[in-house]
């Protein structure tokens, strides 16, 4: 083991991660102080750098081509803005006291420390992998990482059978089910919850479950699978000659039932990867993110900053900590930190939650709170849930959306929209994602000048026709 | 001329117009009240009520079938409703004095005077028809009432000639010149202005220009249409033969040139249709239009309210009022209206200055101020212009965009955004429009939340990258 250190009369800022958050705040801090007075070493694990997760389930379903194409900046161009970027290095300890990381090159196993002035840590998350029999059994996949990905790719290129079972409903659940359409297998979805999009409520779950069953995915809902089958049995003698080593996934199976599979893919979601920060005695939030101030620095800590996807971050409805692992906010994220770590000032406020999805050509959103999340801080609301069009009736294209809305009991605050329908419908979303920032009430909504013209909206906008509705049920239940 | 009077303890209303604004309130004080309580009467001049004339352009054009899919209630609705509605019956004068109107049977040209305890005037907007030789030829046609579609439409179907001159080029006139393309015209639009869309800054109707351009359109611009030229001369004897009385368009004229034309359409916008109104000596604004308090109350009067086009309307950007006559505020002024000759309470706080439009599959949105509009008020401003696209720049049909974004100097607060692109660009302005409302500036909307996957949106939506550039440059200047 060597120590790096002794660097002249620059400051040395470390990242720790090479994605959204961390090589933003690196390229910004760049930005902010040159190599000259900023010395950057960044460590990455994996191969790749500032990609696009999100991406992932569209190359997988053959809408991106090329794997190239979700990386938006590789090693080589970080490189040249003069970052010291380490890939295949892992970081294994951080030592606060001591200012410094422990990192190991992940094919020599070598180990060395680098101490710092400055540190960020962006380490991401980590799917959720359940622990249940035959879980690591090949043909079953996560899908977070590009690696990921390749081998979900390499798999659904290598099998002969069509099936395949996505285990969970969330984003990349539904995602990835239409990915799996796209590639011609037939599919079947197992979800825990009640309904798909759990960060739905139910009754609105309830149409991305009928819109699924109308592309030929069928849903199993109510259901946690509880393990994975592998090998002998339904395959054939002449299938298992052809992939040996056997024990190759063969279906799933629930408490009541079993679901036959060629592939499975894990979109149960993910956690903070905070490992390295709780052994280090970070604090950590509810959800198991590190906890930060508004200028993203770790909180209690003078000189560590924190971003993305291993991060909790404020909901600015519910006024409480929630994890919201999401490339925009990460972008984010970096942005600010590396503004602060360069000696500029900036602050992430917080979310509201806002969060857009499509399966075909549904379109899913939402923003702010659901029902059981105001019930759960204690605010009392009404909601409304209308019928509209994404343009004017009689306008060629029209498509229907279904928009539901929140608001809170007497204040009349907007606490939360909902909007499945076709094009047109996902976007919508950002009108309340505004005015939920501004603490607009539903019946200041009502009056909103937005965009109108036949192609694009009827004369009254789903979102205000929603809005009307929510301002005439406060003021009844204000009576 | 008879008197109708006499009606026992009930409360009359009449409403002049039976169009948007005037029939949402007949609607909404129906809602409101009884016929127990109040008796509705509304005068309509005209063949039809509560129709989008925004939607004329889309039935030229052929994307609408039927002329009646544009009407959203028909007289025999309206009746059910227990509103006493007199078709092709104009209003010739209020008599404030007297709290009566004196209406025209359009047919057998009677006349009767009806009074009110309360009036609500809605008499919309009429289009400026330029003041030059042979405007009035056949084949020159205004698009502001059904019946001028009707027109319009028999003219392009009876005309042999391919040949279309579209003056002026606003929304009108590039929705017009869009739905001539669809008709199989050759279209020329003559544009008084530097570049088309006046709503835009030049520099972004610069877009707009080079996309007609592409459409096949050929566009004058900078160039005033003089005059209209007639019959004998370019056309054909046998053309002639065919259409008996002659002194048919076949050209238009600018200083220095002729465009030939076998038909010809004024797209040169509308006025407040206020004649009633001024001889009655309701207080009229800078604009030609009524002028209100915020509960669409006639200033100075009692009794008497006003909504639609006919009405300015204060901009909550520039403290200024504004005429703004577009079918979205029109049926919110009359469901305020509505409201309030109910007996209840509703305001109409003002517009922000939104307007989306297209032409064919380019997207074209405005809110807030322009430069000019900046200048004029005493705003000094930044501007910025960015280029981004509509979904992740990986995901198929990901499409460029044109953001340019005013901010106030010193306080950063959003004053205005432009935007130009394809799909997806033209709702987008609707960030902005909550944006101005809330009077953000624009480094608060660096940290809005908006939706983000890659089929909707790159990781910083272009609105995003624009406020923060914007943010970046109102920074700079304040040094």
């Amino acid at each position: 083991m060597s120590i790096h250190g002794g660097r002249g009369g620059r400051e040395r800022l470390v990242v720790i991660g090479g994605d959204a958050a961390g090589m933003s705040a690196a390229s910004q801090a760049r930005r902010m102080r040159g190599p000259d007075e900023l010395e950057i070493v960044a460590f990455e694990r994996g191969h790749f750098t500032s990609y696009s997760a999100c991406g992932i389930p569209y190359w997988v379903g053959g809408d991106v081509s090329e794997r190239d194409h979700l990386v938006a900046r590789t090693p080589e161009e970080h490189r040249a803005r003069d970052i010291d970027l380490r890939m295949r290095t892992e970081v294994t300890e951080i030592d606060l006291a001591g200012g410094r990381v422990r990192a190991r090159d992940v094919e020599t196993g070598e180990e060395s420390w680098t101490s710092y002035d400055k540190l960020v840590i962006a380490t991401g998350a980590a799917p959720v992998r359940p622990d249940m029999p035959g879980v690591e059994a090949p043909g079953v996949h996560g899908v977070q990482t590009l690696d990921d990905g390749q081998a979900l790719l390499d798999t659904l290129s290598a099998t002969r059978g069509r099936r395949a079972v996505v285990v969970g409903a969330g984003y990349i659940g539904v995602e990835m089910a239409e990915a799996l359409i796209k590639r011609g297998f037939e599919v079947t979805v197992v979800n825990r919850g009640r309904e798909p999009m759990s960060t739905l409520d139910p009754d609105m779950g309830r149409l991305v479950h009928r819109a699924m069953e109308g592309l030929g995915i069928t849903m199993v809902n109510d259901t946690e699978v509880t393990k994975v089958l592998t090998g002998d049995g339904g395959t054939s003698l002449l299938e298992r000659s052809r992939e040996p080593g056997g024990g190759r996934v063969r279906a799933v199976a629930t408490e009541d039932a079993e679901y036959p599979a060629d592939v499975v893919v894990l979109g149960i979601g993910v956690r903070p990867a905070t490992g390295l920060a709780r052994a280090a005695g970070l604090p950590l939030g509810a959800h198991g993110g590190l906890l930060t101030d508004l200028g993203m620095r770790v909180r209690g800590q003078e000189n560590v900053w924190a971003g993305g996807d291993c991060v909790e971050v404020l909901n600015l409805v519910s006024g409480q900590e929630q994890y919201v692992p999401l490339g925009t906010h990460a972008n984010k994220h970096g942005q600010v930190v590396g503004t602060n770590v360069g000696g500029g000032y900036a602050t992430f406020p917080g979310v509201v939650g806002t969060a857009v999805s499509k399966v075909c050509d549904l379109e899913i959103a939402r923003t702010g709170l659901r029902e059981k999340d105001a019930e759960r801080v204690g605010l009392q609301y009404e909601t409304v849930t209308i019928e509209s069009t994404s343009r004017a009736g009689y306008y060629p294209g029209a498509s229907p959306m279904t928009v539901k809305m929140l608001a809170e009991r007497r204040t009349g605050r907007l606490l939360g929209v909902q909007i499945v329908g076709r094009e047109g419908a996902g976007k919508r979303v950002d009108i309340a994602a505004v005015a939920l920032t501004a603490g607009m009430t539903v019946e200041q909504m009502t009056a909103l000048d937005l965009g109108y013209a036949p192609p694009f909206s009827p004369v009254w906008d789903p979102v205000l026709v929603a809005a009307r509705k929510a301002a005439a049920k406060v003021r009844a239940g204000s009576r």
